[in-house]
C-alpha cells in the first residue's frame, strides 16, 4: 500500500494506472500533473486524480510512488525536473514502449539515485489516448516487462514486481537490450509495415477504390496503423537500431518469398506459408489468444 | 429459386455456400462432388449436400446452377472436366480470390460457352477450413465482387446479382483487372507481410522469447498468417504480377519511413504516421467496422 502516487502525465496510461491503484486499494492519494493544465483539471474533474499540481515537482514532494506516464522523448527532461526531491525511498517507474533510451536517460540524470528508478514496459494500449479513455482495466491480464540494471535496489525492484500483481499482471524481467529487441520485432515493426501499408495504397489514384473492398483480414491487419503518431515517431526514433535489425530480417524473409513467388515454385511457397501458418498457430495456443 | 445446384468442392466455402442457399430457399437440391470421396459422404453425412456425385461432370447434370469452389489453380482442369454438360441456360460462378486467371481459364476452355460463366469474388473467409466447419452465415453481408467480361450472358450476370442478393450480400462489378490489383493491395500484400513477420521472427534465435511477450497488436496483425497455405500459395502466384506492382509501392512507402527514422526527423516521421493512421480511421469510419 503506497500513500501518495504523484502522476506524471494524466493521459490514457496514466490515468488508467491511477484508476487501477485505487480500484485494488493499494494508494491513498493520488497527485497528478500533466503538461497541459486542462488535462490535469479534466482528470481531477473525472475523479482519476485527487489533488492537482501545478508542476511535475511538486507532483512527486511528499509521494512514496511516481510513475512518468509521458512519451519517452519526454522521460529526460521530466526526471530533470522532479531530481532534487529524488529520496533514496521513493520507487519511480515509468510505462515508455521502449527501454534502453529510458535506462539511458535515467543514469544521466539520477546519477547515483539511478537505483530508485525500476523501467518499466506494461504491454497494453489502445488506440485511443486520453484521460476521458482511461479504464481501470486497460492493464488487468497484461504482461509487464522489469528491465532493471545492476544499480537498480531490490527493495524498489520487488515493490513495483508486487504492485503490478497487485493490478492483476504476470511480471516478467530481462535486460533492457532484449526488451527492446523482442518489442523491435513483436511491436515495432508490425506498426512501421502496417504504416508503410497504408501509406502505399492511398498513394495509388485507385486507393480510395482498392480501400472500399477491404474486409475483415484487412481490418485486423491494419488496425495498429491507427496508432497515435506522436507516440509512435518517439518509439520508432528512440528504438532505430533495433529497428533496423528486425527490418533487415523481414526483408530477407519478404526476399525468399517474392523470389518463389516469381518463380512460380509452388512447393517451396506453400513450405514458406506452412512455416508461418505453424508459427502462427503455436503462438495462438501459447498466448491463449481465441484466435 | 434455382432446382438443382452443382456444387464443385465441398469444402469451407462451397459447404458455405450450399447451406446459405437452402437456408434462404434459393435451391430445392444440391448435388456435391469433392476430389476426396471422404469429404464428399461427409457433407452428406452433416446435410450440406443431399446427394454424392462420384465426379464433378456428374454433379454438374441437371444442375441449374453449379458453383465451382475448389482452389483458384483447379479452376481451368474443373471446367474442362464438366464443359461437355454445359448449355446456354445453366448459371456457373466461381468463388475465387483472383480473377484474371480464372477468366483466362474460363475462356481456354468454355470458348463459346464462356457467356454462362460469371467470375465472382466474396470477400469471406475464415482461418478455419473443411466442411465442418462450413457455415449458412459465412457470405452474409459480405460484400461479392463480380467480374463479368463483355462475352457474359445479361442474363446469368443477372441472376448472379440476385442470387448474393439474395444471400445478403453487397454486390459490385468491376474489371478482373481492377478486380486484381485491388485485391493484391488489400488482401494479397497484407498475407504476404504477415507470412514474411512470422518467418523472420522464426528464424532469429530469440524467437520463441520475443513472441511470448507478443500482445494484442500483434495478436490482430498476425492473424491473417494462420491461413492456409495451399489456398495462399495459389492465389500469391496467380495473382504475382499485381502482387508484384503493390509490393513496388509497399517497399517506396517503407523505403521513405526508413529513411525519416533513420534521420531522426520527427516532424517528417509523425506526418507520416499521421497520413496513415487518418486514412485508417476514414476506412474504418467509411467501413463501418467497429475498430
Amino acid at each position: 500500500m503506497f500513500e501518495q502516487l504523484g502522476l506524471i502525465g494524466c493521459g490514457l496510461m496514466g490515468g488508467s494506472f491511477a484508476l487501477a491503484m485505487k480500484r485494488a486499494g493499494l494508494v491513498r492519494r493520488v497527485v497528478g500533473y500533466s503538461k497541459s493544465p486542462s488535462t490535469t483539471e479534466r482528470a481531477r474533474q473525472l475523479g482519476v486524480i485527487d489533488v492537482e499540481a501545478p508542476s511535475a515537482l511538486l507532483a512527486v514532494s511528499g509521494a512514496d510512488l511516481v510513475l512518468l506516464a509521458v512519451p519517452v522523448a519526454a522521460t529526460e527532461s521530466t526526471l530533470k525536473a522532479i531530481r532534487h526531491l529524488i529520496n533514496p525511498d521513493v520507487l519511480i517507474m515509468d510505462v515508455g514502449s521502449t527501454k534502453r533510451d529510458v535506462v539511458d536517460a535515467a543514469r544521466r540524470v539520477l546519477k547515483k539515485d539511478v537505483g530508485v528508478f525500476v523501467p518499466c514496459h506494461p504491454a497494453t494500449g489502445r488506440e485511443v489516448s486520453g484521460v476521458e479513455n482511461a479504464d481501470a482495466d486497460l492493464y488487468t491480464g497484461r504482461q509487464v516487462v522489469l528491465t532493471p540494471i545492476e544499480r537498480t535496489r531490490t527493495v524498489q525492484l520487488e515493490q513495483a514486481e508486487a504492485l503490478w500483481r497487485g493490478l492483476g499482471c504476470p511480471v516478467v524481467r530481462m535486460s533492457p537490450e532484449t526488451h527492446d529487441a523482442a518489442f523491435a520485432a513483436i511491436s515495432h515493426l508490425p506498426h512501421l509495415l502496417a504504416f508503410a501499408l497504408m501509406n502505399a495504397i492511398t498513394s495509388q489514384e485507385q486507393g480510395s477504390q482498392f480501400l472500399s473492398l477491404a474486409g475483415p483480414g484487412f481490418r485486423d491487419f491494419s488496425r495498429i496503423a491507427a496508432s497515435d503518431s506522436e507516440m509512435w515517431r518517439d518509439i520508432l526514433i528512440a528504438n532505430r537500431e533495433e529497428l533496423s535489425a528486425q527490418l533487415g530480417h523481414f526483408q530477407r524473409e519478404l526476399g525468399v518469398l517474392q523470389k518463389v513467388i516469381d518463380g512460380g515454385q509452388s512447393e517451396d511457397l506453400q513450405r514458406l506459408i506452412a512455416r508461418a501458418s505453424l508459427t502462427r498457430a503455436n503462438w495462438r495456443l501459447a498466448s491463449g489468444a481465441s484466435d
